[in-house]
């Protein structure tokens, strides 16, 4: 798999000169990480993005570590050909109009295999977005370069998707939010040879990677798949599309995917170690709180600090539904509360601090916070907390409570938007994730919880 | 109720000289929209925030419209009972420390209604937020002047609340964001006299309210809830805290509602044509929704609109967990589609539309928008969008083809969260919501179909 996530010389077969196309924005995008071994293949332009067009694949003066194709569907095998000619052993086909679309497009993507077979090669997609890597900020898709461009952002989490939009434009949307750093994200598509598990094999052993999250139509085998989760010490988190009959119908016209067999890959899929999520966005979230709660033990006794007795009642009503249970305060703990809680309020869980606040301040948070983590009783800490720009030029030293931590911790956030993106500065490096919705937060953390 | 939503004069008991107190943030609010006619009363103060302040109740210049009580829960029987000889008719008591504590508590709420039946008035909380009025900006509430100044939108959402944070901070955030505009929020507490049912009543008659959205521990009064919202010719959203044993009981500890008994609750609340949210956004969104889908028609077959084939694939799992079908498409549709769709791909809902874009541009959207809208078949579009500034610089136009739709229609958003708003700003109008995530859109819209 190295050299499809880490070529050190590429082809772009069907470059184009016209910035407008997607065999543009590949040459512009590989040029910032691959600025002299990169190839435009085109056999009418002698120049592309600044670099030497090349007239044939036999004309390179290199055989590359792959060849990256994106030219008609129909003139794909033929193009192989040329590279198995060329000894280029990795093809990475990123037209579409192969078996999503019907029989003769599968012919097609089979004709393919066969020149693959012929000459010993390795082919990623057809059908995809490739690859983009967060940390040596190659790119190697035909997304706008205005997208990405000065938006990714290292880190430990890895994709293998079956969806353009999740290793482009969402993707990017992810990173500039700052929801996680990105390791690889690999898109790809039909799968007609490279698969969900040669990944998982290989992340398996990438030290960049410590949490992996797929999108996938179906799997493609699922006893190699079950090997490859089992020998993996990683979180991972799959959404599954296709779950139902209308959207497994939708899925062959996607990624020719067979994802019908819902329920058997549904009885497979439970009987391996995997976080599910319904949506992008959970997906999204999962991730992060896998990878920042690395480390910290389950369980199922929740504990809930909030500043509002609504936001307390609601948060039980979701940790109930989640099967999770709010934990009984020890007597230590109603001691270090009644310090600060006014006389005619009893301590209990979900811990209400507005009264506190009112008599002590922010302060209230803290003893809060540090009471209800060191109370062997509690399991994981959820925390609802309201945040303004007064509230913040007074000092959230509170926050630095959460430090050090154990257990798993999280924030539901609500208040001035414009002030989220400090306090997640703040306390995500201390572990805890922030959710700006309470059943989020909830779900996530509860996953963690009880599958840990 | 108009006393107590529109007074045009205002008694302070409790106001504070000092700004950091609730009883400051009071006559600050106040003062914004009742200039002249607001009297703080504290013994010790002779102004307050610019205003004389009186010694005592017997000391008021007329018989206010209102009181509102902010002083320690033992004090409020007394102050009531010099409001009742003063005349007063009208109490709304913000402090805590009533039935929401204990039997003691209790018996102070206990001793306020004697108070009130002596004298024949009616009583507002406590422990309560009081009243937002978002067209006239009255705020009489003890929330810091800061939150919400600049931030009130006037519209036709009137929220019922047993909840400070979602007439204060949260509701801000939610006005600030432009979720909605709000006619009337009214923050009730432990509603030992005005509840849900009164309010509902008179939003019934409220010209400025089109929608209501209810957050409520338990329903004080089933049959008068029933016949009011029987009566209620506008769609009623209600999140319920209190569902589970756990959250019942800390309700309990919160306003002192007895929500217990919530398998007769539930039961009830099937029979009553009722929108439930389970989360707080999510009510939020539900509300933004009916609010933009008024006279628009029910049914259950969607058609979808993408330019992401993984998307309209999880769209569809959801629709389907959600009761809906798929519109299969009339042929009269297919064929306008076709006209964009590049020959290889047979269109079909969800229609994904990337391969068009790539051939005509965003002129694609425009196309399937119109011809899914049209067609006889299908009862709802949901539509996934991709924005960046580039796109937006080229123009949206195809927008517009949203304009007249008789049919609900909704956007789930993706790209640069700098250009929602705008996108926002120009759909919303055009009765179409958007939401940033699949699943959140997908909710709301199958709620309405079904429900409609």
């Amino acid at each position: 798999m190295d050299r499809f996530l880490n070529p050190k010389s590429i082809a772009v077969i069907g470059a184009s000169a016209d910035p407008r196309k997607g065999g543009y924005a590949l040459v512009s995008n590989l040029k910032e990480k691959i600025p002299e071994r990169l190839y435009p293949v085109n056999p009418g332009a002698s120049e592309i993005c600044g670099l030497p067009a090349f007239k044939s694949v036999d004309d390179l003066p290199e055989r590359v570590d792959l060849a990256v194709l994106f030219i008609p569907a129909a003139a794909v095998p033929e193009a192989m050909e040329a590279c198995g000619n060329k000894g280029i052993s990795r093809i990475m086909i990123q037209s579409a109009g192969f078996a999503e679309t019907g029989p003769q497009g599968l012919a097609l993507q089979e004709a393919c295999l066969r020149v693959a077979e012929k000459h010993g090669m390795r082919v990623w997609g057809p059908n995809c977005m490739g690859v983009v890597n967060g940390s040596t900020g190659l790119v190697a898709s035909f997304m706008r370069p205005d997208i990405w461009r000065g938006h990714l952002k290292p880190g430990n989490v890895s994709l293998i998707v079956q969806s353009g939009m999740l290793s482009a434009g969402f993707l990017v949307q992810v990173l500039k939010e700052g929801f996680f750093g990105l390791s690889t994200a690999c898109s790809i598509g039909n799968r007609c040879d490279v698969n969900e598990s040669d990944l998982l094999e290989y992340f398996a052993e990438d030290p960049q990677t410590e949490v992996i999250a797929m999108y996938l139509e179906s799997i493609i085998d699922v006893s190699r798949f079950r090997n490859a989760m089992s020998a993996l010490r990683k979180p991972v988190v799959l959404l599954k599309g296709g779950t139902s009959e209308e959207g497994a119908q939708a899925a062959r016209s996607h990624t020719g995917s067979l994802a019908g067999d819902g329920r058997l890959t549904e009885g497979f899929l439970r009987q391996v170690k995997i976080h599910r999520a319904t949506d992008f966005l959970e997906m999204v979230d999962m991730a992060r709180g896998l990878s920042l709660w690395q480390g910290r033990e389950g369980g199922k006794r929740m504990g809930i600090v909030t500043f509002s007795g609504a936001s307390g009642i609601v948060a039980a009503d979701h940790f109930a539904a989640l099967g999770m249970t709010l934990a009984p305060l020890s007597p230590e703990t109603i001691r270090s509360l009644k310090k600060v809680f006014p006389p005619w309020m009893n301590p209990r869980n979900p811990a209400d601090v507005w009264p506190a606040i009112e008599r002590v301040g922010q302060k209230a948070f803290e003893v809060a916070i540090k009471a209800i983590l060191a109370d062997p009783q509690v399991d994981a800490l959820y925390l609802h907390l309201y945040m303004d720009r007064e509230i913040l030029a007074r000092g959230v030293g509170f926050l630095e409570s959460l430090r050090g931590s154990t257990k798993p911790t999280a924030i539901w956030l609500i208040g001035d938007p414009q002030c989220f993106r400090t306090v997640r500065d703040i306390v995500e490096p201390l572990g805890t994730p922030v959710f700006t919705e309470l059943a989020r937060g909830a779900r996530v953390l509860a996953q963690f919880m009880v599958s840990t």
